[in-house]
């Protein structure tokens, strides 16, 4: 019956797999949902910070107005920080939502996509819900390959994305590497350079994509609350563009987009130095003590610039699900990743000390 | 240098003008912010429920987690409402993301969308971003001409939207008509059944469109909790279909397109029958109260069975324009309607007592 209620690239979409929720994995393995340990979407262990809880509870008897559809007051924080005037600045419900505008406002049905293999997945569903063509390049050791994906953009290539650092795999591009690729990409393909887990980056190899944003006007950064701003469940990201390309999403934007709890959560977040900071160690120190189980473990893992690590826990293409399985009956949430063609792999966030812990603890059990 | 990157459609969209914020009224205007009346946006101006208050201060502890993608608690609490199963639920960020999804679903590039003229712009809008043909068919007394609308379909039209009660007029379509029309539009044209509004409809007139729902499979009827419910700044709406379409907009959908506090606050309201009631009330008094004044005053006006009227304020074509001006200068931010069509008329959400009263007040002196 469907068939004659949508097109053919709407059909051939396998819908998203999202993590589970803690309570549907308690209903489902019958466990205590506050003994279940998640360490499988990439959130915040910390969870959202008491500055966006405040800010939440200060504005919630506004929230029978609609929210500011030109999000003034968050984008003034937002230019404020990166030196950007608020018409560079594209409000999304999650950068989620900055990256489906993306592909929405610049690519028509039948021109292509360019992204890389073992990168967001959601590149690809973006391509595939407008009917358009996604050129799959295959990675260099789990990261991209900024030559091969140059050499894959054909005519019709409209809109290119890189991750950086990438997700499912923490693998992390030189910033002169960026720029060398920016100055070769013809100027008629939009580059999205996806950054949602840059606050992560240590202050060493932190690199500003602002001034880059400046130099090519054909690029369009992404970024996110959801990761180490700990907003996830607020829903609110930003891309940051020349104004022209600003304009263009924001014609297709949806004008109430953002909610007005993460419009005045994101504000607080932001100036929220403390807590980012904290974040940061955090993720620093569990980042060590996984790599260095691993190690000990003599178990494979891609060296990660995020909140998470991609490690390998067997030799066939059924450990991913396995290990997964078995983790699963222990209370352990982490993330399968063969629909990224990773089936000997899992990718662990990194939660606090004590997760992580748990975590060493019932791996070693389930490989033993 | 746009030219470059976005197709024509895409260009040729003009930005959707949302209501004035208070805020931003203040500033324009040299007022205090605290002495503004809105009554722009079709808000509810009981502001959200104190039973969805409690509910976000309930779920804020857990919000730095993605929010459940598949929405299971709200769908659950739809579907015991509705009398309808899970899979024929879609969750929206506001209806908008419904009507949005419906088109980007169920319609390519080329092919046709039909809707009324004076109907709700985004209907317009939506089409226009996936560079589908608008066609618009001339209203009937301001509503829908239910016999044009069928005639104006051809062959390569794959969606129909139809708004009842219809915003910004007000107008309210018979259950009997609708009936009729629905069998007789081409099954494989998706029809839409926008029912914002529908919470306000007296008891006398109200149906069930979730029978028609079952009947046809190519019925999509939409709801929002910004309106009656209250939950505007929250962001949440819903679609109700077959799950056949349901599973297509589901491919299409973002998986975490409804944040984790809307969620729970549309739980809570949904279960509010109190509020909705108060609401209801209020908004009925309100509406008698202005359309009286209204006629003492001469004025023409559009029966309405929203939460909001539709009043022509002059005979030449700046009336609105002027008129509204005037009324900004008084503190009172109301919506013109030219974009509709509409240059002579304004539409008044209905408000509290003493809203509605400061408004007649202020309009008495503007047009004397």
């Amino acid at each position: 019956m469907s068939d004659q209620f949508a097109p053919e690239y709407i059909r051939a979409i396998a819908p998203y797999q999202a993590g589970k929720p803690i309570s549907e994995v308690a209903r489902e393995f019958g466990l205590d949902e506050n003994r279940i340990i998640k360490l499988a979407s990439n959130e915040n262990p910390l969870g959202m910070p008491e500055s966006a809880k405040k800010a939440i509870a200060n504005e919630v008897g506004e929230t029978g107005r609609y929210p500011d559809a030109n999000g003034f007051a968050l984008k003034k924080v937002i230019g404020e920080r990166y030196g950007i005037a608020q018409d560079w600045i594209t409000l999304g419900n999650g950068s989620n939502d900055i990256i489906e505008l993306a592909a929405r406002t610049f690519v028509q049905q039948g021109q292509s996509v360019v992204f890389s293999e073992y990168s967001f997945l959601v590149y690809a569903l973006v391509a595939k819900a407008i009917g358009a063509k996604g050129i799959q390049v295959p990675s260099k050791e789990y990261g991209h390959d900024l030559d091969a994906m140059l050499k894959a953009i054909t005519a019709d290539t409209r809109l290119l994305f890189l991750a950086n650092p990438n997700n499912p795999t923490g693998t992390f591009l030189q910033p002169a590497d960026i720029e060398a690729f920016l100055d070769k990409v013809p100027s008629r393909v939009v580059v999205v350079i996806d950054e949602a887990y840059n606050e992560y980056l240590d202050s060493s190899i932190q690199y500003d994509s602002t001034d880059w944003v400046k130099k090519y006007p054909n690029l369009l950064v992404s970024r996110t609350f959801s990761k180490a701003y700990g907003l996830a469940g607020l829903r609110v990201g930003f891309g940051l563009a020349h104004p022209e390309l600003t304009g263009l999403l924001n014609r297709v934007r949806q004008p109430f987009n953002v909610n007005a709890l993460a419009q005045a959560a994101a504000i607080a977040a932001l100036n929220d130095q403390v807590f980012l900071t904290k974040s940061a160690k955090i993720n620093a120190d569990g980042y060590r003590f996984l790599t260095q189980s691993f190690d000990e473990m003599g178990l494979e893992y891609v060296p990660s610039y995020g909140n998470f690590v991609l490690v390998k826990v067997g030799n066939d293409d059924g450990a991913g699900s396995r290990v997964n399985l078995e983790l699963l009956k222990k209370g352990i949430i982490v993330r399968p990743v063969n629909a990224y063609g990773l089936p000997k792999w899992l990718r662990i966030s990194i939660g606090l000390p004590e997760e992580n812990r748990a975590f060493i603890s019932a791996l070693k059990e389930v490989l033993a």
